[in-house]
């Protein structure tokens, strides 16, 4: 074969996209996918800011569209030409988290991060577990939706999951913090659940003007102390009953202890850059603060996410504001870094 | 006045029953209670073991039935002979909180132990917010009905509410740990509510068979890895979906940590004595294991739990093992320090 381009993380601040060697079935239950639309995720952000010196390059990319080139002989609900969306985490989809939609504790759990020799910034990609990590979009899908499909991998249901674990529902009153592509979609998700009062936090006005017409109905650009009191006057003085926490930063989590009602729910699925945190009696126990989310399981959304997107009443494409080939992938974690850029696509 | 006896605590180890001024009514919505039953809570044997030397003496107790003496002009629902239930938080009644059965967050919230002349182990005690703050008992209950009556002040309550924040229903399998007075009554809760399998984590036998009593079906004495293993070997290695935390050491969070589900919850209601502890991506994050419950708003299941306890189909005053006059306080301290003791009954 001739070999392929795909994206490397050699440490902080350096991506480069090279040749390497083409994919290849190794498991009967593989399939090889040709990538139509990958992206960049906040997720990358994290050991693109602070990879360790000394590790060997890391493929990147976790989210992406593509189309079936081979599958392996125990592939079942798969084939050639098929149309598939790969969630970030690759699930055997037969155990007994898979089967409550539980993917993030598969019992065969993995990541394309984990995956030395994959990952979706590239041309192609093998896919473990093909069967149960892959959806197959319905044939005959406009071309102009794939942007919002790709949201399917990772953002949107990440936003759904927080909105959905939060316990949103019709009436909710909600503030969402952050507004990268997961809190905007947070917004999106909590109004599709039918929450009437959407506060987001965020200070990028490109991004909250975004946020706004997905639902939000108010925004707040303070942060700390003078953002919880921003927010706590707008709802009145008692604070949010569901806080969905979008960013994964301590001083996000601070931000959300503050902004939550008592009794209230903080939803996180910002991804936790600290392990501990304060829960005690002043933080959540007295006021009885529940504490829920987690890495969302994405594939188990698909089904219900989908309908939206192909009849066109939900758009969460419109988060990226970039688009690039394979080449510009360098750039765009940059201008993502910077904030320059919401979410960067990426057609190989 | 007299005066009366009352129990304060001097220091770390340094119980004392002393005589001090009678209680007056100092507010209108004041009432006095002459106190037929106490107890020494679990929560008193923090301060017991630790109060920081220099503070001037506490005056000790949040639990107590007794009988109204008098009333202020402005209480409604209370008069003089009236048996009422004290619960351990202090509640004006009226505010959004209260009114949601959320009195840990009244906007008037006090405790017996923040009022600097108050406290249940006494002859009397003047109550703050009489209306919002006590629950009358129907006349003429039989008196060998006050010690599960007094349960309902704060223990039973608190073991309901931690099987209510966690979701316990019909068929659930729960996880206890502790086997205070709080971990027993939750075992009763979780079984009252439907739950079929009860793990009970403790080593006190005498407790832990008053635990299966009271429905554990399963009792795990090891602890640690040791304990998580047994657990986890007991549910079929996945875990359990509820555990309740009845202790309130770090200790005990991170064996709810390594005990709890994928998916699962983990409820507390063990006052905690951390601030900071692991909630980042493997110990919450990555599981979506959801941290629920704290301070118990007893007040508001009292009305849930009174029949059960007045027709006789439940008997939660069998935590109290040991009974005492007030001279016999101290003593009921150091024994339930040192867990010869489960928990202490005072007859002033």
């Amino acid at each position: 074969m001739v070999g392929m381009r795909a994206t490397l993380l050699y440490g902080a601040g350096d991506v480069r996209v090279e040749n390497v060697p083409d994919p290849v079935l190794k498991l009967p239950t593989d399939a090889l996918v040709r990538v139509s639309a990958a992206c960049v995720c906040g997720s990358d952000l994290w050991p693109y800011a602070g990879m360790p010196a000394g590790r060997p390059p890391a493929r990147m990319g976790h989210e992406f569209v593509g189309v079936v080139e081979d599958v392996g002989s125990e592939v079942r609900t798969l084939g050639k030409g098929d149309l598939v969306i790969a969630p970030w985490i690759i699930s055997d989809g037969t155990c007994v988290f898979c089967l409550e939609g539980r993917q993030n504790a598969c019992e065969r759990f993995s990541m394309w991060d984990l995956e030395a020799e994959e990952g979706g910034q590239a041309e192609a990609v093998r896919v473990p577990f093909a069967d149960g990590t892959l959806v197959k979009v319905p044939a005959g899908v406009d071309a102009a939706l794939i942007p919002s499909l790709l949201t399917l991998s990772d953002v949107f249901g990440t936003g759904h999951h927080a909105a959905v674990a939060g316990g949103v529902a019709p009436g909710s009153t909600v503030a969402v913090i952050g507004d990268g592509a997961v809190g905007l979609l947070a917004v999106l998700s909590a109004a599709r659940l039918g929450a009437e009062r959407i506060v987001l936090m965020g200070r990028h006005r490109a991004r909250t003007d975004l946020g706004r017409e997905f639902g939000a109905t108010h925004v707040v650009s303070e942060r700390g102390a003078e953002g919880v009191a921003a927010v706590r006057a707008i709802l009145g003085g008692h604070g949010a009953p569901v806080v969905v926490e979008a960013v994964g930063t301590r001083a996000a989590y601070d931000q959300a202890v503050g902004v939550v009602r008592a009794g209230g729910t903080i939803s996180r699925v910002g991804v936790p850059q600290y392990e501990e945190a304060p829960i005690g009696i002043d933080s959540l126990f007295l006021r009885n603060v529940r504490l829920v989310g987690g890495a969302a399981p994405t594939r188990a959304y698909i089904e219900e996410l989908l309908p939206g997107i192909l009849d066109g009443t939900l758009a969460p494409g419109r988060v990226f504001d970039v688009a690039t080939g394979l080449d510009g992938v360098p750039d765009g974690y940059r201008d993502m870094a910077a904030r320059t850029a919401l979410k960067v696509l990426i057609t190989p």
